[in-house]
């Protein structure tokens, strides 16, 4: 655990979230502040700053997360698609250094396009 | 394999491309729209269509390739930062239906963002 960490304090249950799946490795909340409704995030129980830092054996669980929940959201018609974002770095828009992808919920007419655009 | 991919063609050899990498499920090649120098694609050699396809036990040898490869961008100096990002289905911007992950070197002063953005 990292001190001062969010995603470690939620892990731990110091800080309080709806957890909406658990499993050995992961577990998902709801983003504080959704691009789209349904957005949510799968983080690592453990604290690891990046993917680079993730031990690979995690990956079969991680997939096997993602192909549940994701394709529920679709299933279930919350969703049409489904953009899966994982940011590497400050540089890349890492906000908080704890390992977690983003779950996206698209829909075809939902007006968005996700893009690298010049900042204003 | 599926008729008229091209990312099966690329996979085979019928249509030519740099592969930058080649494992035993996936291979890398340059994005040929990149949103920044170094962009370029994870894709499996075999063709499913979306990540709930993918068989997870493809999972750690997927997590092994992006951390050597998006690593070694940065290692390299070409990335401060990396986004990972997988679009599933049309409405989520998919264009080729096969699975591939986006590898998008980021600096700090690259003057990007990654957004969800309206439509123009």
């Amino acid at each position: 655990m990292a001190e001062d960490c969010i995603f470690c304090k939620i892990a731990k249950g110091e800080v309080p979230a709806e957890k909406i799946y658990e499993g050995e490795n992961f577990f998902i909340i709801n983003d504080v502040n959704p691009v789209s409704e349904g957005h949510c995030l799968i983080i690592s129980k453990e604290h690891y700053e990046t993917i680079f830092d993730l031990p690979s054996e995690f990956g079969k669980e991680l997939i096997e997360v993602v192909q549940l929940h994701a394709k529920r959201l679709i299933d279930e018609g919350k969703a049409e698609g489904i953009n899966i974002v994982n940011n590497v770095k400050e540089a890349a828009g890492q906000i908080v250094n704890h390992f977690h992808f983003h779950i996206v919920p698209r829909k075809k007419d939902d007006g968005k396009i996700l893009n690298l655009r010049d900042k204003k």
